[in-house]
């Protein structure tokens, strides 16, 4: 009996890799964050995707990075970039992946998951420091040493999938697996009913995915 | 102008490197959690720590570790050893470090602090993984790669002081710094009011290491 946790923002990557954990393990817990993130559409659609994928438990787990500021997500006085920025933007929250694993690895150590799947993607996000390859390796090389399972001799496996791939092959990948994007939210601007601004960087960089995968785009942009 | 960011509990160990941190840096911010944890007491003593220090600030985050359950500390069905136990205790709480650590990591990116000051201690917490020098080197190496200052070359130090030292030493050495040991709490079922057990395996190690040290152990006890 194999199981994984997956970190499910409800963004299109995220949907995936929750795909990917489905078809290698016997049971998938879901784990989302309302961080103070004002796309909170994001967790509607994350709901959407667990309940789709028959996951064996959802969790929202609420954590107070707004208090620290320092991002356009969680922060209102700051705007969200329309435009390619130099550099890291903006829309960085300060060591947000790495918290987000933190709770994952928590999770899997009460469930005792083999396994934590992330969406995170270098292609796309190369701008964001936790986004990127060495970042996932020195988790990994954390939790080797961290957890309850170092005493046993055995670990918990850290995946991230969709790292090195284009947006395009992420998107064909999860049609392979019967993923409905349609169900998804990318966009840092969506509205409660999940429906997309479409200039975001974030909406961008999607909607370029699905023409360059040759898949029609089922996002509500307004 | 250096400043610091310190994992501040409450307790005798975080008291001790406060001070530490407050000898070396211009600036410390305190940081300390409201995790569902049973001795909410310890947080009353993290604020009189924080404003005997005078730290520039002390911020105390919730987190939501309870509702992953798993340890004694933050599950009320499960009871709190008395006598020392094999292997890890089920005092420990998964991931605990390594989740405040990710905290005070968006904490010094937001404030910009060069280091991040905890008070583990792998002498007297063995069965902690998340104590051991191999921890906090394997954080480093996460936070060498997985922040803003990676990108400008520079990183944040993972500062651990007190890991090698026993009780007694960490006791010494905070008198000689001026910590007042009598307004911190390390019990595990002290009351509001600070007052302590005197019985569980946080009040026996500590009260042992005023014996050891040759200090009058200035603990309130029942």
């Amino acid at each position: 009996m194999s199981s994984a946790i997956v970190l499910l923002s409800g963004g299109l990557d995220s949907a995936t890799a929750v795909a990917i954990a489905a078809q290698r393990h016997d049971k998938v817990y879901g784990l989302s964050f309302r961080y103070g993130q004002r796309h909170s559409a994001e967790l509607l659609a994350a709901q959407r995707v667990a309940a789709r994928q028959n996951l064996a438990e959802h969790r929202i787990i609420d954590i107070d990075l707004a208090q620290l500021g320092g991002s356009s997500l969680t922060d209102g006085s700051l705007s969200v970039p329309e435009t390619p920025t130099e550099g890291i933007p903006n829309t960085y929250v300060p060591a947000r992946n790495t918290v987000f694993l933190s709770y994952g690895l928590a999770y899997a150590e009460v469930t005792g998951a083999q396994a934590i799947y992330l969406g995170i993607n270098a292609v796309d996000y190369s701008g964001y420091p936790d986004c990127r390859p060495e970042f996932v390796a020195a988790y990994q090389n954390l939790v080797n040493v961290a957890t309850r399972a170092t005493v046993t001799g055995s670990t918990i496996q850290i995946e991230a999938p969709l790292i090195d791939l284009s947006k395009a092959d992420i998107i064909r990948w999860g049609v392979e697996l019967g993923v409905d994007y349609g169900i998804t939210v990318s966009c840092y601007q969506a509205d409660e009913a999940g429906t997309a601004c479409g200039v975001c960087d974030s909406c961008r960089l999607r909607h370029q995915g699905f023409v360059d995968a040759g898949v029609e785009d089922p996002t509500p942009y307004r």
